[in-house]
C-alpha cells in the first residue's frame, strides 16, 4: 500500500473519459502504465489487504468504496466502449503523442539539410535511435527505422535471398562455402508467424525464388520445438525466422535456444551462414527483450504494439558489417542507404519516446498485467467452469503477461457472431488483419481435449489484459459480458 | 487592398514566433498560405499602391510603417533563421498538424478491426483517400498510400519489371505481344530524376534486371525533349518515367505530350504496353496537376512537399485492373494487398488535410508565389547585374512559381562554403539528400554562356519563394544577404 496510483484520463479510448474529481482524488500514482488502474488496484488491494473479496463487484481503493453515485459522475458510463484488443494495436501513450506533436511543429526540417532546421530533426532521430537501441539492448548503429513491422519483416526475408545469392557468387569464385549452391535459398519459419513473414515466404515459394519450411508448433506446448527447427535445416538454409511471442496465444517461442544451436552450426567452416531473425512485435513492452541474450541477427520492432506510433524499426547486429542487410528501396541515402526516403521525424520521435517508456517501466508493466490476467482468468473460470478453455495455457510454455485467450463451448457461440452484435465490447476472434475473413480460424493449437473440432460451436474472446479495469469500473463487471456470451441471441448486445 | 492578411504564428520555424499584438492586429487574412505574409504584403502593397518603394526596407502594411520599435516586439528577431529551402521540405500547415494530432488521440484503433475503433480509423483513411484523389483528379480507388515518395517511385519501377515478366510469360503462351521477349525489360527516364528513380534504375542496370536509358534534358530548355524520349523507346520498353517538375531548376517537363505520343504507340496491337509514370513530388501544391489531362498511369505524391506529413501515395489508374500494380511488400492485406502494413492513420489523416488545402487554395498559392518570385528576381538582378544567372530561366520552358535558382559569379563564392558560414540563412546548394556530398554539382543544365565550367567559382542559392517575406520583415532585407555573398570570407556570417 506504499505505492501510489495514478489515473490517466482518456488516454486509451477517446470514447471514455473520467472527469470525476471524487474518483480522481482517491487514486494515487502507481507506476507509469498508460491505463486506468481502478480495477487493477481493486485487485491488488483485494488480494493484499483483504479489504474486499474478489467476488465483490465494487471498486475499492484506499479503503473507500465507490458507490453508484460516484460512478454516475463518469460521463456516458453506460455507452462506453470496452477495448479488449490490445494485441491488434494500442492507444498512444500521452507522452508519445506529445513527442510526435512537438516534432510536427518544431522539427519539420529535412534531416539531411546542412543547417539548423535539419540538424534539429537529425538530433531527434539520433536520440530516438538510441532509445530504441536501448530498449532491445543493442547499439544505435544497429537500428534501421522502417515504415513498420511489415516492411521490417519483408526486409529480412529479402536480405536472406540476396545473402544467399551473394554467397553463391562468392562460392563460384571459391571464396566461400559451397553448401547449397547452386540451388534455391531455403528459409525455415513456423506455421504461426505474422502474415508479413508467412505471405512473403509463400510468395517466394510460388515465384520459385526460395524453398520454405513452415515448421508447425507443438499441439501440446504451442511452441515451436527447437529440435523441429534444427531438423528442418538444409545445406541451402539461409534464414531462420521465428516470432518471439505469438499474437494470439501469447506463447513465447524458444528463440534463444534456437540461436544457440544454430550458432554452433554456423561455426562449421563449410556451412553457409544461417541468419537468425525474430519478429518481436508482440513481445516488446510485455517481456524483457535483449538481443545479445537472444543471439539474433535481426529483430523486428513495431511501435503501435507498445503504445507508440505506426512505424517500426529493424534491429540488425552490425548492419552491412557483421550482418548483411540489402535494401529493398533505393533513393536519397537516408538510414545509411539501408532504407532511403526522407525520415518521418515526428513518428520516429514518438517511437523513441515509447521505447524510452518501455525501458523505464517494463517491470511495472509486467507485474500489473500479470496480476490483472490472473484475476480475469479466475473470474472466467468461476463462471464457465468446464465450458471454458484457456488457449493461452500450455504446459511448460511461458505466455505474455497481457494475453488471455479463451474459448467457450456452447451452441451458436461463434466468436464473430457474438462480437458482431456487441456495441460496447471491442474485441476480435483473431488478428485484425484477418478480420475481413470473418470467422476464419487460424491454425493455432489448442490444449486437448478441447480441440478445434469444436470450432464451429466455439467462440474466442481475444483479449489483452489492460481493459479489465475499464470493464469492472462500470460495475457491470465480468458477469454482464459473460451473460451475453451465454445468451448471444437473446440478450441485448453488450 | 480589399483582401485580408493573416499571420500564422510560429508554424514554420520553431525558432521564430511573433507574439506582437501590434503587428498581429494590423494584419488581416489574405488567402490561406501557411506562411508569414508580412513581406509579401509589403511587396503587394508596394507595387500596387506605391505607398512604399521597393528599395525601402520597411515593412508597410495597411498604410502603417513598422519601425524598429515595432519589430523589437518580435522576440529574438536578430537571431531568427531565414528558411529558403522549401523544395527540400515544407513546414506543416497548422490544420494538418491538427488533423494528425486529432487522429493520434482519437483514431488509434486498428483500421482492420471490425468494431467502432477500427471503423473510425477506416473512415478517416477513406476520407483522406478521397481528398488525395480529388487533388490529382483521380478516383479514390486509384490512390494507394505509401510510406513516402521514395517507396512510391520504387513501387512503380518494381511493377514495370513484373509487368514485363508477366507479359513475356503471356507471350510465351501466345496470349500477348511478343515484342522484346525474351530479353530484359527496358526503362526510359531522364538524367535529372530524383534519386529514388535514378538509383533504383541504376541498381536494376547493375544487377542485370533491366536496361535503362537516361535521356538527357536539353541544355537550352532544361526540359527533356519529347522526341528524345520517343526515340529512346525499344520493343522491350515497359516504362517511361519523367518527373513533372524538376526539384532544382523548377522546370516543368512535357509529360502530357509524352503520354499522348506513347498512347498512340500503345494502340499498336503487337506492342508491349509502355507504362507511363510521373513523379509529381515538386509539382503538387504549386501548379495544377490532373492525371486525366496528363494521361499518366502512375503519379507519385509526396506529403512533405506540400505542407503535409512525411508520407506519400501513388496514384494508379485503376490499380490491378486497367493498370498493373505488383506489391513489393507482403503482409496483412492493407491497401488491397498493394501495400500491406497497418495503416499510419494519423499521417494519412494529415496527408488528406494537406491535399484538401491544395485543392481549395491552389490558385491563391500560385499567384502569391509568382509575385514573390518576380520581386525577388528583380532585386537580385538590380544588385548583381551581369554577375548573376538565373538557373530557372529557360527559353520556352515553364517553371514552378516557387523556385528561384541563381548562380552568382565571384571568387571563393562556392555555395557550400558561403552557406556553411551562414547562421541565419537556411538554404542549400541542391537537393537535401545530396547534402552529405558537399559541393557536388548535379548534372543540371545552365543557360549559356554561364555554364558549369564556372562551377568552382559559382554559388547557387537554392530557394523557394515563401521565405522572402521572412527575410524582408527583419529590415536586413535582401541587401544584407547579398552583401555577405559578395564578401563571404570577410563579413560576419548571416
Amino acid at each position: 500500500m506504499g505505492k501510489t496510483i495514478e489515473i490517466r484520463v482518456g488516454t486509451f479510448d477517446n470514447n471514455f473519459s473520467i472527469d470525476c474529481p471524487t474518483l480522481h482524488d482517491n487514486l494515487i500514482s502507481f507506476g507509469k502504465m498508460p491505463i486506468l488502474y481502478v480495477t487493477m488496484v481493486y485487485h491488488v488491494f483485494a488480494s493484499r489487504s483483504r479489504m474486499a473479496s474478489k467476488s465483490d463487484d465494487i471498486t475499492l481503493v484506499m479503503g473507500r468504496t465507490f458507490t453508484d453515485h460516484d460512478l454516475h459522475h463518469i460521463p456516458d458510463m453506460n455507452v462506453d466502449r470496452i477495448y479488449m484488443d490490445y494485441n491488434a494495436t494500442t492507444p498512444l501513450e500521452p507522452e508519445v503523442v506529445q513527442a510526435v506533436s512537438d516534432a510536427l511543429r518544431d522539427a519539420w526540417g529535412n534531416p539531411s539539410s546542412n543547417y539548423v532546421a535539419g540538424a534539429t530533426a537529425k538530433s531527434i532521430i539520433s536520440q530516438s535511435r538510441q532509445s530504441v537501441a536501448r530498449m532491445v539492448g543493442g547499439k544505435s548503429e544497429d537500428i534501421v527505422f522502417t515504415s513498420g513491422g511489415t516492411e521490417a519483416n519483408n526486409l529480412v526475408l529479402h536480405t536472406a535471398l540476396e545473402h544467399f545469392k551473394k554467397s553463391c557468387r562468392a562460392a563460384e569464385q571459391s571464396e566461400g562455402p559451397t553448401n547449397g549452391c547452386p540451388g534455391l535459398p531455403h528459409i525455415v519459419t513456423t506455421n504461426v508467424e505474422h502474415d508479413s513473414i508467412k505471405l512473403t515466404a509463400e510468395h517466394f515459394l510460388a515465384d520459385g525464388k526460395a524453398d520454405v519450411t513452415f515448421v508447425p508448433v507443438s499441439k501440446v506446448t504451442a511452441r515451436v520445438d527447437v529440435e523441429d527447427i534444427i531438423a528442418a535445416i538444409r545445406p541451402n538454409t539461409c534464414l531462420i525466422s521465428v516470432m518471439l511471442a505469438n499474437n494470439e496465444t501469447g506463447v513465447i517461442m524458444p528463440v534463444q535456444e534456437i540461436c544457440q544451436r544454430v550458432d554452433l552450426l554456423n561455426k562449421q567452416p563449410e556451412r553457409l551462414r544461417i541468419l537468425l531473425h525474430t519478429d518481436a512485435a508482440q513481445a516488446l513492452g510485455k517481456i524483457s527483450v535483449e538481443v545479445q541474450e537472444l543471439g539474433v541477427d535481426y529483430l523486428t520492432i513495431v511501435g503501435h504494439k507498445f503504445y507508440g506510433p505506426r512505424i517500426g524499426a529493424l534491429y540488425v547486429n552490425g548492419p552491412g558489417r557483421r550482418t548483411p542487410l540489402y535494401p529493398m528501396l533505393f533513393g536519397g541515402g537516408q538510414e545509411r542507404n539501408f532504407r532511403p526516403g526522407t525520415e518521418n521525424t515526428p513518428m520516429i520521435a514518438g517511437l523513441g519516446k515509447a521505447a524510452e517508456l518501455v525501458t523505464s517501466n517494463l517491470s511495472d508493466y509486467q507485474s500489473h498485467m500479470e496480476s490483472i490476467k490472473l484475476y480475469l482468468e479466475e473470474r472466467l473460470q468461476d463462471v464457465f467452469r468446464d465450458r471454458i478453455r484457456f488457449n493461452s495455457h500450455y504446459p511448460g510454455s511461458d505466455v505474455l503477461p497481457n494475453t488471455c485467450n479463451v474459448s467457450i463451448l456452447g451452441p451458436a457461440l461463434q466468436g464473430w457472431r457474438v462480437l458482431s452484435t456487441c456495441r460496447r465490447l471491442l474485441a476480435s476472434v483473431g488478428a485484425a488483419c484477418h478480420s475481413a475473413s470473418g470467422n476464419r480460424l487460424r491454425m493455432l493449437p489448442a490444449p486437448r481435449p478441447f480441440t478445434w473440432q469444436h470450432g464451429s460451436a466455439t467462440w474466442r474472446l481475444f483479449v489483452g489484459c489492460f481493459p479489465l479495469e475499464e470493464w469492472l469500473v462500470r460495475r457491470q463487471s465480468v458477469e454482464l459480458c459473460l451473460l451475453i456470451t451465454l445468451q448471444p441471441t437473446g440478450g441485448s448486445p453488450v
